[in-house]
């Protein structure tokens, strides 16, 4: 008992020109009819998270653009092109228009053939599919979260990236023989969120914000460790927290300049603390920064203080999610849908339609990746 | 049947004073009768590795050193004390007289009770021990390498850390899984040495130098990639060598400034050379780079153009050996004991004594770290 599947959907597009240019636009696309495993979902809430921004905004200067087009259908191009070094780094994508969100929520409206689709029709639904920012998507059921009734597609939109995030997260300390840990931007929707899952699994933690309002923010959600980067004896209040937890494992959403390193050496310091014999090397316990981010996207400057066990280097939670394959994804599933309205739950700053989303102002707001502010868009608006 | 154990042993010393002064001396010191299982080596040859000077000299200029003691008990004092913020990095070594040396090579003057020790009376022998600037060591016979008849102290003198950090190098690219390498400083000693072992076992690999000279040198010894890092299309040549080769693994002994993420920045070019879909998280193949060294110690400097698939981390011969246990480093030694005067053979360009090794001109000739420098000591000379 299908709905009407529409002919067409509105979706948002960002394109990278062979001349450097960067437009944001609305491409009106076909949606398929479902496959046997297949349903439609009408598409009502999708997060702007700072890993979609890459790929909508791109590392490009989004002042003052220049709108085009037409009321409904408009342009917005950046004012300054993109460098040539840039673009060579994007030569995949250049004059390919890419559909953008890695995920989002919104209700069944049609299902294939097989019961595990039909039993989906009218359900609310969180999906991993990319091109999120579309009225309609058409997703295999496999690639769904069906959410107790009574949650709402705003509840349900930021089911996957965050959660997965921080949960694996956990269990790369596990895995990797970490028994504690540290995170930074940790007032950030995922921190809180991370913040949550170390007080229930009794995991140290050890948050790492910019000012006060930030760790006022983690300590009303009952964080114990909290050291301000922007205090003069940061250094020192992490090398305490860091002894006091025996965090030797980081998560860095930022990137570039001296924090990564900083972490490194004060988890020497914190090793060597009580050191009794003269190791030459530096302590023999591995030391490991993750940088899962570029809030900073200068380069990562790492001084030589840390002994020689340490290592720095990118993670993702997708490649994390491949190792631990389908049944563990799904048991991971299963507590995010679990405590969707309380570990998991996010909050946002705005809505946005698809026309508001290509509006300057809001690029501007939502491009900013500030702390706290998040923003979803519901191309059903 | 012994020859008479001499009652005391020269030994070089290193000493960090609380107020910061570093000192070099000579001390008299006991030689312990061996054990049943050990013997005492008389050291002919021991040498001045990068490894040991971090210990003997550690970062501290030592132009225009103040020299003391007498004509026979010498010290000499660096004219610069230490930095607060290095000596709490040494806290560990303050106000203790270290001994220095890594490795050396001799012959057995006296040997325990056992059967196995008392087979090496005569026998040159080389040792892993640490103090091995000294004129005597007593030492376990499973820390020796007993070398066919006919070879010198001098021949044996390097007989473990260079061959087993270019054994060990070539065995981490296997185990980790990648099939080429590249190695920094490549026309070192240590350079020349993995060179020969990667033509002998056919694994391709990118020698990266500092001038002329140096790539000549490699490339009299048969290199097929050598990329000058003085040369205006460096990174270019690096991208060649590295699409040829498809290393995705380097060893960099330099440490500081930007040649590590230069490499890594590479290595994702040479990976994205011919990729038909976009990835906005770059190429998914693990790029890895390890520091075993700090030839330049200023902060390393890692630009973000490498994707998400990276590590950079320390690495150090030893934690390696631990890991592959003592039947696996008996295989490494018999290899370096058949190939000692081809392979793993090594050049020195001085033979010093301990009263010379502390004279101020000698300390600024091997304190240097010039590539094709390397020095000997004799304590016995």
């Amino acid at each position: 008992m299908n709905t009407q599947i529409p002919k067409e959907s509105l979706q948002l597009r960002s394109l990278v020109k062979k001349n450097g240019e960067m437009e944001l636009s609305l491409a009106a696309t076909p949606v398929p009819d479902p496959g046997p495993n297949e349903v439609v979902v009408r598409i009502e809430a999708a997060p702007i998270n700072p890993s979609d921004l890459g790929l909508l905004l791109a590392a490009v200067d989004w002042k003052d653009p220049k709108v085009g087009g037409s009321a409904n259908r408009p342009t917005v191009t950046a004012a300054t092109p993109i460098s040539a070094g840039a673009l060579r780094a994007m030569a995949a994508r250049v004059d390919i228009s890419m559909p953008v969100g890695n995920e989002g929520a919104g209700v069944v409206i049609a299902a294939g053939s097989s019961a595990a689709a039909q039993a989906l029709i009218g359900k609310t639904v969180a999906g991993l599919g990319g091109a999120m920012y579309s009225q309609f998507r058409t997703l295999p059921v496999s690639q769904l979260l069906v959410l107790p009734s009574g949650t709402t597609a705003r509840e349900a939109a930021s089911c996957f990236v965050n959660p997965l995030t921080a949960l694996g997260m956990v269990d790369t300390m596990r895995r990797e023989g970490h028994k504690a840990l540290v995170h930074t931007a940790a007032a950030s929707n995922l921190g809180q969120m991370l913040n949550r899952v170390c007080l229930q699994d009794h995991v140290p933690l050890i948050n790492i914000v910019r000012n006060a309002d930030q760790e006022a923010l983690l300590r009303s959600a009952g964080a114990r460790y909290v050291c301000r980067s922007d205090s003069g004896t940061f250094m020192q209040e992490l090398t305490e927290a860091l002894a006091a937890t025996g965090a030797t494992l980081a998560f860095d959403a930022i990137g570039g300049g001296p924090l990564a390193g900083q972490i490194l050496a004060c988890m020497e310091a914190a090793l060597n603390r009580n050191a009794t014999t003269f190791n030459r090397y530096g302590s023999p316990v591995h030391k490991q920064v993750y940088l899962y981010g570029a809030l900073d996207p200068s380069p990562t400057v790492l001084t030589r203080n840390v002994g020689m066990a340490w290592g720095v280097g990118g993670w993702l939670v997708m490649p994390y999610l491949e190792k631990i394959g389908p049944q563990g994804l799904q048991a991971l599933k299963d507590r995010v849908a679990a405590e969707l309205k309380t570990t998991f739950a996010s909050h946002y700053s705005g809505e946005l339609s698809l026309l508001e989303a290509l509006r300057p102002e809001n690029i501007d707001a939502y491009g900013r990746r500030a702390t706290g502010q998040k923003y979803l868009i519901n191309p059903n608006k």
